[in-house]
């Protein structure tokens, strides 16, 4: 079988990598010919609107898939003409537009942060007279890694903020004050199963993912899972899904969804016993879904900016290196390392070593 | 970093899909051009005994290993003259003729089945004196998965077999008639460190082996072990080697090494912290060697000749499916899959459900 990825870096590279095992073959599309995924599988080097490349694309695979959110609509449409598209494109629709997100979150029941429509100037005012502050103004689209928002804290804070986020459509969240932040992912077949990896935390730094640690047997994990659930059966979802919320004593609060592989999944290649990766694979292409139980405790680490010393790294019994191959730039998510250990003290000493080693622009 | 792999089968495969999460970018070179690691690493496609082919490819990587041990003298003098080349080109010569092997394996103190060197009829019927009968006639060279052998019962049996088994030299080992066979898997690296594997129990069925199963805490581990590092260290061996051995009582008989990766240690990938491929890639590549402790329960089945029904299987929990995508015939080793479970029960059931699905040449 053949499999199609739209996007060639690293989540494409690891999609790619857990496929092959299974004999699938991959066949990526990116503007970029260096794209780090092209070691993997096979890379068509193409701009993402680029509606007759994806439509080459589609037609000698068997299925397509996406390592993104932002895929132009006109691609998925060129896609979805000739070939089976997983998830479906709702489901982008909805992750790319945070109110479209949050609206459906709602909607479900599922518990969010005080929301307002932004607008425009006069929006934001009266949206932050309803929220309240602190609160946080987020472009509708395109934000990431904690680019495109910015905390309000007061009145004083709203004067040229709609101008200085580029005026464009925007969302105002009242500001969680919360404990920590866990992430659950789900991943739903084409007849509709779906099963569900032990919940993580998640720990950032400077706005971007630090180490995420699975927490089997987590209090967390029925209240998490059924949000996850409502969402996927919602979108009649394909594919592996992750859910972010904020943690507030026993209260889960919705902060938002990724419609696809996650970085705080990573660690299920060794960690699970199935990975988020081959589960994705197996989803879009009509396979039966992986077990997704914890093979024993694990951790991981995002690389940022610059490597570690490698070879130190690898001494440190159980540390699983995943390297993307790309070239080191201040904030750029360029490996991730996982621990595996046979118990949780074991854990904590090799997490010691390798913390000691690290080099992170995350410090 | 890039490794070169002469070989571009299943080992080879799985070499490269082992080193790309290292971000090790590996160099296969294969005489047929749809050799299997095609799809995982570049294929240059040339014979083994070309030897400007080898020199090219040595060229362009950081050093070179192989995935099978019959490779040309002069291949390997080609690669030597460019870049380190792993496992040495005498671990090669030894492992390539059984005299070489047993001989070495008697130096070391190591026990062999009774054994006589045969190079024409009239030494084939003076070593059948001494080792004694039954006995295991096997051509020196070139012998795998029970070709190139043939059992003696009688003197009646030795009338022309010289001749029949193709008249190159050849050895006589007396028959053991073990319990069952087992093999150790060890990897050293540059710096003469070695690791191992728990001891695997292996089932052959018609000379081919169909199933592994690592043994936890056997007694047996600390003699295989001995015996693996006695004649890794006597080769200045780097790199995974495999040691089958026959079991009778409390006893260990050597039966061959291979200086590669080994077929009886696929379940490692899962079932091992670190695998045999990734172990063997870090020990040509000169980096610290990988812990070698199992994970949990597991074992492995090959799948010879023809693929079970797919989706089936991957419906059975903790299933792992490894296909080599090449074609379908009879006794081909084309795929195998590792189950692994959170206990030995739960292991055998899983076991019992992947067994009832197999349609194995090996029945």
């Amino acid at each position: 079988m053949k499999l199609g990825i739209v996007g060639g870096g690293q989540l494409g590279r690891m999609m790619a990598q857990a496929a092959s095992p299974l004999g699938v073959k991959t066949i990526l599309m990116d503007p970029a010919d260096d794209a780090c995924a092209g070691d993997v599988g096979q890379l068509i080097t193409a701009a993402f609107d680029d509606s007759t490349a994806a439509g080459e694309l589609a037609r000698s695979v068997d299925a397509v898939t996406f390592e993104f959110e932002n895929v132009p609509p006109e691609t998925v449409e060129a896609l979805s003409e000739q070939k089976p598209v997983y998830p479906p494109a709702e489901a982008l629709r909805v992750a790319r537009d945070r109110w479209h997100e949050k609206s459906l979150f709602q909607s479900l029941g599922i518990r969010t942060p005080p929301l307002a429509l932004v607008d425009d100037q006069d929006s934001l005012e009266a949206g932050a007279e309803r929220v309240g502050f602190p609160c946080v103004l987020k472009t509708r689209t395109l934000g990431y890694d904690g680019k495109g928002q910015k905390v309000l804290r007061s009145r004083a804070d709203l004067v040229g903020t709609f101008d200085e986020l580029g005026s464009v459509p925007m969302i105002l969240e009242g500001f969680i004050d919360f404990e920590f932040e866990i992430s659950c992912i789900g991943v739903r077949s084409q007849t509709g199963q779906s099963v569900f990896y032990p919940v993580v935390v998640n720990e950032h730094r400077q706005g971007m993912l630090y180490r995420s640690e699975p927490m089997p047997l987590s209090p967390l994990q029925t209240v998490a899972e059924n949000a996850v659930k409502a969402v996927m059966d919602a979108l009649d979802y394909v594919g592996t899904m992750a859910f972010e919320f904020f943690v507030r004593g026993d209260e889960l609060i919705a902060n938002e969804i990724a419609p696809r592989v996650h970085n705080s999944g990573h660690w299920t290649i060794e960690g699970a016993r199935c990975s988020q990766f081959e589960n994705h694979v197996r989803a879009v292409l009509g396979l039966p879904l992986g077990a997704t139980d914890l093979v024993g405790p694990v951790v991981m680490y995002n690389i940022i900016g610059q490597r570690p010393p490698i070879a130190d790294i690898l001494k440190v019994p159980g540390v699983h290196w995943h390297d993307y191959t790309k070239a080191e730039r201040p904030g750029r998510k360029i490996a991730h390392l996982t621990i595996s250990a046979k118990t949780s003290e074991q854990l904590e000493i090799r997490a010691k070593r390798v913390e000691e080693l690290l080099v992170n622009d995350l410090g």
